[in-house]
């Protein structure tokens, strides 16, 4: 599991990646921010500053799901190349992607965003998403915007997508949703998919995505909720 | 040891962090980048990769030298607290550091940069540092530039170093050294130093730093070696 957050006024960032016990990835991000030199830290290492502050391991027999556990089957299957067509070979965005986001916009104009995943569904031990790399999958600067991605982390990565949205903004006076469009053409071009949550310091939010759906919701300054998954 | 390496062609990158027995961890990097479906690997998993692709792995004894294991004693002693003014408590950069990055353009037009490291002198376990981090402490573009990070790497991670001075170049139209004066000069404002190594598509080379000193050097088109330590 991964999880990174990012405090836009101080450009303050904590990220962590690969652990396997620790309850909620995104409170030690939220630690490694405040309480250590780092702003990354992984693996064992992370889980021993995350005991030494009273974070909670757990038994990794925590994190099963059918559902999860499934999709890593049908994952595998399709990957040894099992017969085209049929239902159980028919991998979804939901089978190959858990990645929760959140941005947000406080009164005094402050950006915050935040990522945790359990990245994508079959990966090799050790790979590492894009979230928790600052400026790829998860970014925030009161200057601009917060950006969390979620998608095919690696294309996330080479497009540098959190940062790049806010250069565009910042560097090229583009409005968030045409910078946000425009990122995620570069992960398009890539022949990467996936989608992402912005918020700016005005208050604008967009959340675009270039799959057939995703998972998304927002509140607005009169306290209104929005839920939606597809287009 | 962290490491990382990026094509500037193709954006394609690979990232190796958290290495204890990998000999050359750019070889594991260059590796991630063409045999695995990811950019990042880090611990033990990317060390059961290196082994499964036949990369050497060896005893962590192969990395202790007297010189950095007496300025990690240092560092820790400067940390609890020694005598102020004493010769040994005295922490030079050198001390700290130990990155070794390179940037590089051919004839083609084509970038890449890499970047390889032991990380900060008396980290904690599982720091990881801006060395691995794509558009951070490593970023080719062949749009722009390439580049290689050394210093306080969280800062470097904070300011988003590689892909901000390739923004920089491309949305703001400023010429490398300028970007990269730009760039370093956020990484001072959120107090951190150190320096970079940058080359641009045309082939203009700018090294600067914002230390005493760093090891530097490069090669022209007509072959002329230049070495230089201080300013």
């Amino acid at each position: 599991m991964d999880a990174a957050i990012m405090d836009g006024k101080t450009l303050k960032a904590g990220a962590v990646a690969s652990l396997k016990h620790v309850k909620n990835p995104i409170v030690l991000a939220r630690l490694v921010m405040d309480k250590s030199p780092h702003v990354m830290m992984d693996g064992e290492g992370a889980e021993a500053f995350a005991k030494q502050h009273g974070v909670e391991l757990i038994d990794q027999k925590y994190f099963y799901t059918k559902q999860r556990w499934e999709a890593l089957q049908k994952t595998k299957a399709a990957e040894k190349g099992g017969p085209s067509g049929e239902k159980k070979f028919i991998i979804t965005e939901q089978d190959l992607h858990g990645t929760v986001g959140a941005v947000a916009l406080d009164r005094d104009g402050n950006l915050a965003a935040a990522t945790s995943t359990g990245g994508k569904t079959n990966k090799l031990p050790g790979r590492v998403g894009d979230s928790p790399v600052i400026g790829a999958g998860t970014y925030a600067n009161n200057a601009t915007c917060a950006v969390s991605g979620t998608g095919d982390g690696e294309f996330f990565i080479m497009a540098t997508v959190g940062h790049d949205l806010s250069a565009l903004m910042e560097y090229r006076g583009m409005r968030l949703e045409e910078a946000a469009k425009a990122v995620l053409g570069k992960v398009a071009k890539l022949d990467g998919t996936g989608g992402l949550i912005a918020i700016d310091n005005q208050g604008n939010i967009t959340l675009p995505f270039n799959t057939s759906g995703m998972y998304r919701g927002y509140v607005d300054p009169t306290g209104k909720f929005v839920t939606e998954i597809y287009r």
